[in-house]
């Protein structure tokens, strides 16, 4: 085998590595719109965006097959080691957890339909648009993370997802006291609970991708590990 | 390289395989005990039990990291063809699922405690008792289906999720007439929405991992797809 061959095995493997991973970023940004629509959807109570976030939901399942697919195909041809082999390898788990978000989205529009029409269409809404804004917030920072291989902003991820965390038990609090003044506005409020809920697990979404952010620059596995042993792992 | 070599490279990727498919039945067995566990904790309210759920939980997310990480070696080192390959990607995928399932179990062992100390605990026993029993019933259901290849077992565990669907959906009218009777219930009651829907979840996993079955078999990739057109793809 010549240097040349080698060489051009070598620039066309560089070439599906960048494609992957252009494809992976190319997703995240439709989901990013996919959720900041969604959540927009709530506040303005736009019934086009609803139809528009559910019909493009199909668009973010084909990607994740498609991408997942060129992830294999790679693994196979091209037996990638050591840091493009963990690329390839996250880049998978990213756009699971991406299309698990594309499925909030979806499910955040379609209960949208329902809160806008219903009469108590301001309760929680403070901490809808506050906690969707930081979770667009987080995906945004962890797929930057992932860009520029930026552990320390990966970790910043892992801080807000706790942020979110509280306040989700905190509007969850609201929505009882609620609940509970007035039983007939039950249905409704549990209808902001699966919103709420579906936030709440963008959140942790994001919190997965940059714990692959982690794994991808150092090789650490840090799933399954709290926001302190993350630190001490990562030193931030 | 000589035929004795590539019968011992043979060999050893067969056991490969195999091990990596016996780890993932034994993940697959220690969480379907995690789910009943889980679930006869809510209904007996052994606290021993909750404890136990809790505190395995950390063994089904090691097995997931450890036969992932069993998984990329062989990608990388045997280079898998056509049913070899599929037989890796689809074990990776159900590994995951896996993980998330022992997740649920491990969330209805939480809200199991606070069910069994409330004076409300007779609410949507019988729901979450018969649903409880058919998720687990699937997942043992998807896991032999996955070992015998058996794509027709495969859709009944798909059909069985449409069903468990309905009974999540009758579940919660039932659990919302309540609250509505008797607002003060109103926090427990949302701690059963919780049960409710970890165990609806557990479902979703059961027939994800019967996807990959179908996968599997036939190479045809079926996620995001209705029962309707699995039904059609695989001549049920």
């Amino acid at each position: 085998m010549d240097m040349n061959f080698n060489q051009h095995i070598s620039a066309q493997f560089n070439a599906d590595l960048e494609t992957i991973r252009n494809k992976m970023m190319t997703m995240g940004g439709l989901v990013e719109r996919q959720i900041a629509a969604a959540i927009d959807a709530i506040c303005d109570g736009d019934s086009a965006v609803v139809e528009e976030v559910i019909r493009r939901e199909d668009e973010v399942d084909r990607l994740e097959v498609a991408i997942d697919n060129a992830c294999t195909q790679v693994l196979v041809l091209r037996q990638p080691a050591a840091s493009d082999l963990r690329m390839v390898i996250a880049v998978s788990r990213v756009v699971r957890d991406l299309e698990r978000m594309g499925d909030e989205a979806c499910k955040i529009a379609i209960h949208a339909r329902e809160y806008t029409q219903s009469s108590h269409s301001q309760i929680c809404q403070q901490a809808i648009r506050s906690m969707g804004a930081e979770v667009v917030k987080m995906l945004t920072g962890a797929l930057d993370a992932f860009a520029r291989a930026d552990v320390s902003d990966a970790v910043d991820v892992v801080r807000n997802d706790k942020l979110v965390d509280q306040q989700y038990a905190s509007a969850l609090r609201e929505l009882i006291t609620y609940m509970m003044e007035d039983p007939r506005s039950i249905s409704q409020a549990i209808n902001i609970l699966w919103i709420l809920r579906a936030i709440e697990r963008i959140g942790d979404h994001a919190r997965n991708i940059s714990e692959q952010v982690i794994y991808l620059v150092s090789g650490t596995d840090v799933r399954h590990s709290s926001l302190s042993e993350i630190e001490e792992r990562t030193q931030q």
